[in-house]
């Protein structure tokens, strides 16, 4: 048995694969820039991160959590979407059809941070909209993967 | 130096990993059920997802918090797995014996979420057995993976 | 086209994988020990899991969500660097350097599990550097990639 793939398609995964793998880097930044800003922290030693140490150890910062259920809902589906869409490329797909799907999960994954983080954008519709189109592209690939190696 | 790999092997796990990875995309469709059912969501603006908006903006609903854990769970365990089984094919494992390691981890993750969600099979004993499965699997592969590459 | 890269790099990120996605396993345990010392569980069915049942359910013991926000921060940093430096393996890159980095990465996410969990070693700015060097190597192999498949 031998595997028949056009490496091309791994360099196109792999392209859009770094930038979605950045994205979820920048969201501890964030995160961590709300925590300062508000002076709000999860453990009783990081008030040594703020100067004179007056900080508020809680878990229950609206602003704080909305970043770290962005981060986390990231997590939820880039990293399912790096398997799958690795997988999904030893389908023998259509180059330029993979490339559509693959631009489309990231504008999407980056419409949702928006949609969900930036202050005049929280619009849950959007939110949802980009989080669906994420998870309807995954769920496609998942389909496909497992018809092809039923 | 070449790699001597049946990719017969690969063709399995694609065809488990699909399965699993769908399994993951299903948990936040159980997770918004148990939002709308109960009205209680994580941001002020989900106000607009139920007609009327009479929701509660709330982290604490046992209900949500537990298919939310069960999603989070899923992730520490399956995307280790897909990871570490991959690297388990390298190490010329028996064809049918890795097949028979990802259909129990399989079954064992499809278990865990019955016995942690589903509301007359809430079995704590269960549960953890179901997800200890899962954990000797991947820890075994690590050790395999970690011994072969040493 | 054809792709060109010496197989020895990824037996070694096979092994420095197999540690991390091992320390990954580790700490699930870490936190059951603590549920059970400190008789803090997430459900009311887990009651079973202690002799006579006398058990906190609460989500808010700092000790248990110590442990976990070091497994979470353990997903959030080695599941992208698997996969960054599995695509950074495919850039040619000098197997001695790959190796300094992946060495590097292990190391750092040990030392940030013991400067976040260990009692003596708490030190908020040894954890934040840890983190840091962790952060850095992801961030640099996500550019390298992302350079090399413009």
């Amino acid at each position: 048995m031998k595997i028949d793939v056009d490496f091309e398609i791994f360099g196109i995964l792999a392209f859009y694969s770094a930038i979605l793998l950045a994205k979820i880097l920048v969201m501890p930044v964030l995160v961590a820039k709300q925590r300062i800003n508000k002076k709000v922290f999860a453990n009783p030693e990081d008030k040594a991160f703020v100067p004179g140490g007056e900080v508020s150890i809680k878990h229950t910062d609206q602003d704080v959590e909305r970043y770290r259920r962005a981060h986390l809902n990231d997590l939820e589906n880039i990293l399912p979407f790096i398997f799958l869409a690795t997988l999904f490329c030893f389908t023998n797909p259509g180059i330029e059809f993979a490339r559509c799907l693959f631009q489309l999960f990231t504008i999407a994954r980056i419409g949702h941070t928006i949609f969900y983080c930036a202050p005049r954008a929280r619009k849950a519709w959007l939110r949802f909209a980009s989080c669906g189109v994420g998870w309807v592209i995954n769920a496609y690939m998942a389909f496909s993967v497992f018809m092809y190696n039923f």
